[in-house]
């Protein structure tokens, strides 16, 4: 395969040119009370944008109200399933930007729930899109993709270029929708991204169970003073504190070279599982956890080591992350303190 | 990405091989009254199988009744649409082998209805396999792939690393299609294999308009005594005749290294369609063509240029096309010539 050429890096959009994209623009979040969608949305408030969150509260996603509290008076919400095309085009209607975060995001759900899974992330995404074109095709849109559709990778650090190779019903499915969103792109026009995402986390995250991520029910676990299990341990992550997820988001938008292209977004070096669970028991002050073999159900869709080389958003958007590991998981610790209650 | 090693060629399987695989065997064939479908049909028969027939003979498809009169008697045959999960779990309890041929196959109708050519494309594919999976599987599978998920190749010819990057959204499709049925070898041992079909053409294709390949349209020009258009003419292809399309499923479904695998099929060296065009007119001892602009709503969905490396099929099954290019068009207009009048 072709490897991108890694541009010269370039300046991040500047406040001004942020608050000038977004204040007043009628924005649409799909997902918009999940971790990334609700963090999203309230930084949009903050510019000044005219949000509307839409997200139907899947059971098993990570959409959770209390996600949107702070800011439930100034946004507009629709709790409408991204699979209902009819009102989705409603919705869309004059939306300047479209941050497309909404999903399934479970792989083991994905192999229990395959054609959920597809109606979810591949049918509703081609139908979005479908509703773009007719109601908004000036807007910007932003998808957030997984590196789910990379597999096991076969070197590491995986660029853009590596092959893809999805584990899980999942996997193909984020990889069809995210083709789609090139492809309207390249077809019809769309000013269409997509964002490759590794593990995501910060407050607000789902940690009632492992459906959004792992680390999900290792904080909860430690919360309520239990162990939580290591499945492995060695294996190399990477993660993305929320903000810089947000950030990512944001110069997606705004940064025109970005259309018709895919990304990954990385965050800090690589961790061993080991290594982070260390440090989210240094960043509690207390806990501890026990090392499992990996369950076989789980196994099979396992990817072994990953991270992502995040080289070409960092050129093209001028985008860094600022929010280190151990400082993520302690505000992550901190948020969930306060308001446990509401995410268990 | 990584290349894949040519392996050594072997003999391809013996006459006595292929007898003793499918005498007697239930088989289902999906897509059965389509020009690959019903050519393997015929085979399997004449092989003593139990050949069971699905196709729904959906309006813009290659299915045609006429194609299996000959075989009519000695088949199961059931209209049932791939779509109707039910209905093919029930035909797919107690099969051996099933060829998975159904599809939507034109590019332009599947920008025109993309939910639809997703419907039968994608999500009927995952449910066959998950019918598969409860009914059958110990069956073997041979999904009918497509180089169109390649798009415009980067380098010539194209091998199965070759990155994909689907330019329309049957190309989507049919990529998240071959995905599941790999991920189902991998996940629960289906013993499921994908070949990626270029252009296949023969008796029996569809010649009342260019939904199939653009041959069946120039065919049936040149039997009417009308000029066909030549839309560009220096684009290279490569062309597949039906009976070594149905040599390599059957080969596919008898060899066990293929399970689990992607194999290009190509045929004889590429031509420019100028070049076939004349090769065309010269197997018809007469006729006329016209060299036109590309349409613009089909060149946005062209590739330019294609021609596949097959050497990885070769190697690991021992197929070899066996009828030149030159042969396979006289055939075809010979049965034309007889049949015209079930075809347009």
């Amino acid at each position: 395969m072709v490897s991108q050429p890694v541009q010269a890096a370039r300046l991040p959009p500047s406040a001004a040119d942020i608050a000038a994209a977004f204040d007043g623009a009628r924005i649409m979040v799909t997902g918009g009370m999940g971790l990334i969608g609700s963090a999203l949305a309230e930084r949009l408030v903050g510019l000044g944008a005219d949000v509307l969150i839409v997200d139907c509260l899947l059971p098993d996603s990570g959409g959770n109200p209390f996600n949107i509290a702070d800011i439930r008076e100034r946004v507009t919400v629709a709790q409408t399933d991204i699979r209902d095309a009819g009102r989705m085009r409603e919705l869309l209607a004059g939306c300047r930007y479209v941050f497309n975060l909404a999903g399934q995001t479970s792989h083991l759900v994905s192999m229990l729930e395959p054609l959920e899974d597809l109606d979810i992330n591949c049918r509703a995404q081609l139908t979005l899109l479908e509703g773009c074109r007719a109601e908004c095709p000036d807007a910007v849109l932003v998808y957030a993709g997984t590196r789910q559709i990379y597999g096991s990778p076969r070197t590491l650090p995986v660029d853009e270029s590596h092959p893809l190779h999805p584990v899980d019903v999942n996997g193909v499915n984020k990889m069809a929708a995210e083709a789609y969103h090139i492809l309207y792109h390249e077809v019809y026009g769309l000013k269409a991204s997509a964002l490759r995402l590794t593990n995501t986390y910060g407050p607000r995250m789902r940690i009632k169970d492992a459906r959004q991520t792992f680390v999900g029910v290792w904080l909860r676990a430690l919360l309520e003073g239990r162990a939580f299990e290591v499945w492995g341990g060695e294996q190399l992550r990477d993660f993305t504190y929320v903000d810089d997820a947000v950030d990512a988001f944001l110069y997606a938008a705004i940064v025109p070279e970005t259309h018709g292209r895919v990304f990954n977004i990385g965050g800090d070096p690589p961790v061993s599982l080991l290594a982070l669970a260390d440090m989210l028991i240094a960043a509690q002050g207390d806990g501890r956890y026990e090392i499992r073999a990996f369950p076989a159900d789980r196994k099979r869709i396992d990817i072994g080591d990953y991270h992502a080389d995040d080289r070409l958003f960092r050129a093209v958007t001028g985008w860094q992350p600022k929010v280190r590991l151990r400082e993520g998981l302690e505000r992550s610790l901190a948020y969930f303190r306060t308001h446990f209650a509401h995410y268990v």
